[in-house]
């Protein structure tokens, strides 16, 4: 795919995200399931229905510029989740676990936070109004996503965490 | 590597950082030469300088924990990085490019902001004040960077993408 103009950038990174959103579907009820704390269990799979209507937002936007929705492989975010799937999968204490999948799972929030970002700014520059909106939703949902894991962190996994 | 403890996971983290900061410090100076923006230009090779000092301080990080530095093969950054390089390559109006090259500095930035600020939650959890302070400056910087580029993305390329 040739990438001669601004539109052509925003229709690549839109197929790339859209990508990353159909991935995280399938790689987050792995995460809900090696997570110990309930707390976590119930953000991530509040997060994972978030993603859902990610994905279908992301086929307004495609809509919104009479365009078929269209995946494009997506080396980093492929990247991002096998290295968070390798560590799920050592041995390790329930809170460590805990800790894990958090930085995993923050690693892909920021992976789509510049992302949404990177487009929502692109939209606005292409006059696509109905995209930009659609796409800041989904950019608000990612940085309040981070936030909510942030305190995990530092709140719950936190006290477990200083015994090991 | 077995990743049993919070400590294990912090060192793995530091290993992935240090190799992705390391990466970074060879793939910079492509990205430099082929924006076209002089203040892009700037941006990047003061970010070059920059990604320079936070591989010294993650050396400072390791020997306040009594480690040698070691790499860890990432292959987030590596997704990240290639993900970057394979749009340079393409044919591109200057403006057109320079747009790609803020959107893959982006996405690099967040994953430094992701992991940064997971290393630091865990230094502090570990009672690992120095390691922690150090850190923290790292990831201050890169929040810092991340606005630049994307004050750049809508005021200095802005313009110039409108009409492409």
């Amino acid at each position: 795919m040739a990438m001669r103009t601004l539109r052509d950038l925003f229709e690549h990174q839109l197929k790339d995200i859209y990508y990353a959103e159909k991935e995280l579907v399938k790689a987050l009820p792995k995460m809900v399931k090696s997570a110990s704390s309930q707390k976590l269990q119930d953000g991530l799979e509040e997060h994972l229905d978030q993603t859902r209507g990610q994905v279908e937002r992301l086929e307004q936007v495609f809509a919104s510029i009479d365009k078929s929705p269209e995946t494009e492989k997506c080396e980093a975010i492929e990247g991002l989740i096998d290295e968070g799937s390798s560590l799920l999968d050592e041995k390790a204490d329930p809170e460590v676990k805990d800790a894990a999948i958090i930085a995993a799972a923050q690693k892909v929030e920021h992976y789509e936070i510049a992302t949404y970002g990177t487009l929502c700014v692109w939209a606005k520059q292409l006059g696509l109004e109905q995209a930009a909106d659609l796409l800041g939703e989904s950019l608000d949902q990612e940085k309040q996503a981070d936030m909510n894991l942030t305190h995990l962190a530092e709140h719950e996994i936190n006290l477990a965490a200083e015994t090991v």
